[in-house]
């Protein structure tokens, strides 16, 4: 992994893949105490950022690869991320997802094109299911996060971040960046390592959910108890990775943790004040830039991504309002 | 009024006003059956495209009027521009609001440091409350729409819209512009005008509040018959600026005209499609993009704000799930 493979992946996303907007708000910085940037990936064509490590990890496979097609495994993001990839690269593209995943989701991944597997969670071997299909069919597996293409697509995000934080004048500022295996935290890393060595990167994680910010204290890969029950669906991953955790231990700051309850009154404020609409998983990190303790005068937040039930988003909204 | 106002304009507002994306995503095209590219001006830092015509105006006084102050009559998103734009410029600022103004509007006016004094519409007379209080202090009355540097100011919506078009490769679509009396409508068909002559601006206005459609075919300035009564809030004249009319007569194609069920419709579609968050008036441009009947294989929708109360947000969102 390093700076040229994310430069290749920026190159080869060109037109495809948005570069998203540093958004800022004067009432929002009021409610923190601070200035609070946003790296709004929910605008990203996908609605999440997840369209780059995809796009990465289809359009560097070889044209026999492509043209026997892709497999992932994800509750929505990814899923939508490989999708749209491949389907413009005319890829044939099986998306396994849980059955429990947002309805959003499922509709979106089956709208870009992909031929969706619904699986049950607590009954099913999601592992073999997929090992079967990509047997039969001679499919690639493209992993969420532990894949040197993914990283590198995800990576891309720090380029941005690096040139629009220069724009705005920000040498120095923790960036907080929503963390279920860490492949968006450790590509930011490493373009920011490259590009704006005073901007580091902090993971942020629901409560329960918070292996990564265990793992980076401790020095090695710490397991999540529990496997779902947090809102924050697109996060929860069991542990880090074993590739991103090595580059996060060497170039992140300690990793944030907020509970649901913050993870919700972020998500109304970028309502009210940013006029973006975030899922529960992709507000963490603006949740931990807005309330956390002990921060400097200027903060940046990913927002990683907005794919949310319209009955999800109204709920929150009615209980915030 | 001509393109080096506009551009003047731009140049004041540089570092204060937000160039705001034009987006795009796959699966709106989809449901539209054609390519809609969508100026996202609910991302602007007050939350619409006032803040561009407030910062114009403002910027524009000699420093004698600046330390005396302005005033503005607003349902709110013309109120948190002048607003906002006063406060940066230490210029003090009275705001008349009707009393029946979406809340978040008057809190958001009253956060950005201004005065609101609110007004009861039925029986009260705003022109007159409004003359005393400019008298008594000597304040610069700043126009929603009939004032030179206000329509500069929104027209650097089609200086930027002119170079997105061109990077995205569009060279001919038609630029649905929510209406109201007219000032970003007319600011933005100068631009294009003289920056992407393809582009032709198109007024989109509320049912029953098509005081614009009426007046452009019919050659004269129409009004309407009623003052309120749309969801609609933020585009609701009586009839089209005495200023920005002849600059539509001369440049804009016909008006087109949804209902409020077409305006809710769209808002949904943005909220799940491009994940931003669209008021009513702020939707009715997107609704004659992915509605209009006839309409080439791209068009162009300027959203034009997102201050919505969230129990509006919420209740929408409940009707279309």
């Amino acid at each position: 992994m390093n700076l040229a493979m994310i430069e290749a992946a920026a190159a080869r996303m060109t037109g495809h893949v948005r570069h998203t907007p540093l958004l800022h708000a004067p009432l929002l910085d009021r409610v923190a105490g601070r200035r609070v940037f946003v790296k709004a990936e929910c605008l990203q064509v996908t609605g999440s950022f997840k369209a780059r490590g995809g796009w990465s990890a289809v359009s560097a496979l070889s044209p026999d690869a492509r043209a026997r097609g892709v497999i992932a495994f994800s509750s929505g993001n990814h899923a939508q991320g490989v999708a749209y990839a491949a389907a413009a690269h005319s890829a044939p593209c099986v998306i396994l997802m849980p059955s429990d995943a947002p309805a959003v989701k499922i509709a979106n991944t089956r709208a870009h094109g992909a031929e969706v597997v619904l699986y049950d969670r607590a009954t099913q071997d999601r592992d073999a299911i997929g090992a079967r299909i990509s047997a039969d069919r001679g499919l690639t597996l493209v992993k969420p996060y532990d894949d040197p293409q993914v990283i590198a697509g995800q990576g891309t995000v720090g380029l941005e971040l690096a040139h629009q934080a220069a724009e705005a004048g920000i040498a120095e500022a923790p960036v907080f960046v929503c963390c279920g295996g860490g492949g968006l935290s450790s590509g930011i890393a490493l373009a920011l390592q490259a590009r704006a060595p005073g901007l580091q990167v902090r993971t942020a994680e629901p409560a329960g959910f918070d292996d990564m910010a265990r793992s980076l204290a401790l020095g090695s890969r710490q397991r999540n108890k529990e496997l779902g029950g947090s809102i924050c669906d697109a996060i929860l991953t069991p542990s880090p990775g074993e590739m991103t955790f090595p580059i996060l231990a060497r170039l992140a700051g300690p990793g944030a943790v907020v509970s649901d309850a913050q993870a919700l009154r972020a998500m109304a404020l970028a309502f009210t004040h940013l006029r973006i609409v975030l899922e529960p998983g992709g507000a963490v990190a603006l949740a931990a830039a807005l309330f956390g303790d002990g921060l400097p005068e200027t903060v940046i937040a990913v927002a990683t991504g907005g794919n949310v039930d319209p009955k999800t988003f109204a709920a929150m909204l009615e209980r915030s309002a």
